[in-house]
């Protein structure tokens, strides 16, 4: 009766428009294994690494916005997932996290792979449900199939997220030899339409009064999926309200007139001192910039957050209005009713984003060769209807710098983790025929290397790795540089290349530690092919500091001169 | 203030006599990472990926038997620790572990590494605290004093165990250049003497009266470190009292006369009726085989527990008593007064085990390659005195069936899992000089290859890789191997060998698919070595299936015809 149980979990989530579920062998959990696999409508996977096997399962569902299954079996397969899950969470993407388990009856009794899976991901999930483990009455089988439709309709709704079913399962796991699995024929589903928050007349009204002691307003998109409806509505903001745009490269969007090399500039207070704004709007995520961060923090002005779900965050401490409606709503509201701002101000921030647009590229170009001349290089020759992962420290770092692209940006930055960057590429990867570039660090390129242990075919994907043999941030970053510990503690050197991964995969690789050697390297590089393509890209951690600091300042020194 | 509490936090650690740390790159953590590193009596290791790391400590402490530490920075970092955990809490091994966090005014505002970490490890913890985040009063620092204390004594008292101390940090987090680290001059240490738990005369008198029912005593040690006061009264206990000792390799018992290839006969109804028992006594933790575990669930008679602390399982269904005292102690005391046991029943037990001994190395020199004969010829060749670390699933059964061991034999027997093998293997290899050898499947392998990522050598490592390209487990247990999907989704074929990795470590690495080259690969693999050495067999999944039933079968036919 439990495989019963599970053969219409598996219906319903096909009923409800699941395509997509990532297994990861396991004896507990067969009945899962088997009815999924045997499903004409969802694509089923297998992953052996549940670490990596979750981050896939995260970049699908980034992609798809549409919860994509994991399945795993009992015992520490779960807690492998957790990483993921947890950047899910933060991230707000739909997953649907199903653990087989033992019965009640045998856990914590010396019984292998059982450790205490109720509520195992704390926090880190938006809800928890234990399914059923017997089904003596109808209502059970009531009850299990409710537990899916709510699970699904949940990671779907408000913000997007993990949702955690447990599953105690009690042998026998598999059906006999030639038996169908057949779904109840009283299959319980129902749909949820979601509902679209816009604020009430009064509100308006009331907004449209206050909006008139602001003329500095700055709008500031947090990260987020590419949005058309928003990037016209932040558009014509700039155009007809002269309203300033600061978006880093994670908040996906190409706003004609927009701010974006204002990682440039920010840390330098008498420059601040000029861009004052009186308001700040802010939606969406988390941002990169910590000197954008910083400068939001120090500006005592008032900050209004779109959001139209709870858990609103005060990450610049002067939060004093949520609006709690969509973001595009809001900005459309705006575009119609917001006062003219003032000229002088917008100019004054599209004049420093000019100066930087002129001098960074020649600036760039007569550097030694380093990680950040590098990727000046290469980003612009990356297909332009493509994806881009960057993995967290650095390389998310040296891209904002960079100002604007035109590919979907993908960053882990719900908990900013190393830990899973390859393997939401490769999730990524499985979901579309263009071009998937990684453009990552060594430190978190190794760290997730079992990314490419598994047998799907990814050819789209292209891997840019800036090795420099250490967590190169560490010597960046202030404070660590000082210390003795630098090397062996903060920067961790390791002696890893990715030639003999490259080997072991059959990618096709690679290698440059010159502009000549890169220059030939790119040349084919989106060439198609039938594995993916590593570009190892040597360069000494303390050449990239060097770099960095020179570039840094010889921007900074011509923005103060103009 | 913050530094300096944590600079005391070391401190007590080196008193109370910790003397290891495996710390994780971060910057949250640099206090801790800095105070650790500088300490002359504490030795710490550096270690990227967090899930390798903190097996790697558990390998380290199951050796020791003392609290290793564990530091790493704030974000997913503390989730990579958890597979790792949750073997060492159902494991008994003592873990200290220190994850920096961000101050509770920063959590779960967008800010980078940020996730909720106070009791993210749940029940698999045996205790959790908060570290203090201000130190306004004296109180406050004699209390973060207290919890180090605290959770020192707790991870090495009762049943030994994990201990997690959340830090949240505030900057700054690094000393001033030239500053020393002096730890506060009222350093508030306090430590524990472990009792030795024993019976009372009033319960030793009933315990002897009951024991007079009993003429079939069988002893069943569970999964234990080598244990040389057990070793001596269960030899007592066999040649003096007739008492019956069943033990799996995990016990680590070579006790004389005992009984090791059970393995190879309690699979079988009529034999097993006549070896029922009328008492069981165990003790230690759990048990590898299931036909051992089946026959006392099936048998109804007493059982009785021995174990000095809380957390008595119930795995044969039949505990009619707990023993709340020191095994050692109640062995002793049986040796002095259990009555003389039934000879004729040891003596059946003892046929079996001498005609398996007789008959199983004929049978498994006359089988085609395969890993079961594979390790039959390897395990006699590995030094006396060594240890062997064995991955789950078929790695661990087969040296099961292959009877007494010199060797202490090691296996994450917690939660049962494949992720940390390796990991594990190279924690007890920094602790020894003595050869440590792993032998496992190539899914526990591959699961865990970032195990040799680090930057410290183990050359008395050696690697024993069975590799069947699959989880070759599901072709040998029943249900899996009917359905169409057992290739795909149970074995989950796998292509990786490990000769680039072997490169890439520069590891010496050489290959058998046959008997011939198994015997040459064999001939110098114990000789020392600056570097690990990787000897990968490669058979076939459905062949060791065949020479695992041919076996069996072979060996029950020639008990049952005696």
């Amino acid at each position: 009766m439990s495989i019963q149980a599970i053969v219409d979990l598996v219906a319903i989530c096909a009923k409800k428009g699941v395509k997509n579920a990532i297994l990861s062998p396991g004896s507990r959990c067969a009945p899962l294994t088997i009815a999924f696999a045997r499903h004409p409508e969802i694509t089923t996977r297998t992953i052996s690494d549940e670490r990596s096997a979750a981050f896939v399962a995260l970049g699908m569902a980034q992609q798809l916005e549409e919860p994509v299954v994991l399945v795993c079996t009992s015992g520490s397969a779960a807690l492998n997932y957790f990483p993921a899950i947890a950047e899910a969470y933060f991230q707000e993407a739909p997953l649907l996290i199903l653990t087989a388990d033992r019965p009640p009856e045998w856990i914590d009794q010396w019984d292998g792979q059982t450790i205490f899976q109720p509520e195992v991901y704390g926090k880190h999930v938006k809800k928890f449900f234990q399914f059923p483990d017997s089904f003596e009455t109808n209502d059970q089988l009531w009850y299990a199939h409710r537990i899916v439709n709510e699970a699904i309709n949940l990671s779907k709704s408000g913000p997007q997220g993990p949702i955690h079913i447990n599953i105690p399962l009690r042998e026998p796991f598999y059906p006999k030899k030639g038996e169908g699995l057949i779904p109840s024929s009283e299959l319980h589903v129902f749909d949820q339409e979601r509902g679209i928050k816009q604020l009430s007349e009064n509100s308006l009204q009331r907004l449209q009064k206050s909006l008139t002691d602001f003329s500095r307003i700055l709008i500031v998109p947090g990260q987020q999926k590419p949005n058309p409806s928003y990037q016209f509505a932040l558009e014509q903001l700039i155009q007809k309200k002269n309203t300033v745009v600061v978006s880093d490269c994670i908040s996906n969007l190409q706003v004609e007139g927009s701010i974006t090399f204002h990682d440039h500039w920010l840390g330098n207070s008498s420059i601040n001192e000029k861009l004052k704004p009186d308001l700040v709007i802010t939606f969406g995520k988390s941002l990169i910039s910590k000197s954008l961060k910083l400068f939001l923090r120090n500006q005592q002005v008032s900050h209004w957050h779109i959001q139209a779900h709870e858990g609103v965050k005060d990450t610049f401490q002067h939060l004093n209005k949520i609006l709690d409606c969509e973001p595009a709503y809001f900005l459309n509201w705006l575009v119609e009713n917001l006062p003219s701002q003032n000229k002088d101000y917008l100019e004054s921030w599209q004049n420093f984003e000019k100066k930087v647009q002129e001098k960074l590229p020649t600036t760039l170009e007569s550097t030694d060769f380093g990680e950040y001349p590098v990727l000046h290089k290469i980003l612009p020759l990356i297909p332009t209807s493509s994806k881009i992962h960057l993995a967290n420290s650095m390389a998310v770092r040296y891209v904002n710098f960079l100002g604007k692209r035109s590919q979907e940006i993908i960053c882990n930055r719900g908990t900013s983790g190393i830990d899973g960057t390859n393997s939401t590429a490769v999730g990524c990867a499985l979901t579309t025929s263009e071009f998937v570039t990684i453009i990552t660090g060594d430190l978190a390129f190794f760290y997730d290397r079992n990314a490419f242990w598994n047998n799907y075919e990814t050819p789209n994907l292209r891997i840019i790795l800036l090795n420099n043999h250490a967590g190169g941030i560490f010597r960046l970053i202030e404070g660590p540089k000082e210390q003795p510990e630098l090397e062996e503690y903060f920067e961790t050197h390791q002696a890893l290349t990715a030639k003999f991964l490259a080997e072991e995969h059959e990618f096709q690789y690679s290698f440059a530690k010159s502009f000549p050697e890169l220059e030939r390297a790119l040349k084919d590089f989106y060439e198609p092919s039938s594995k993916p393509k590593i570009l190892e890209i040597e360069t000494e951690s303390s050449k990239n500091a060097e770099i960095l600091k020179s570039v840094k300042a010889e921007i900074l020194n011509y923005l103060k001169n103009q």
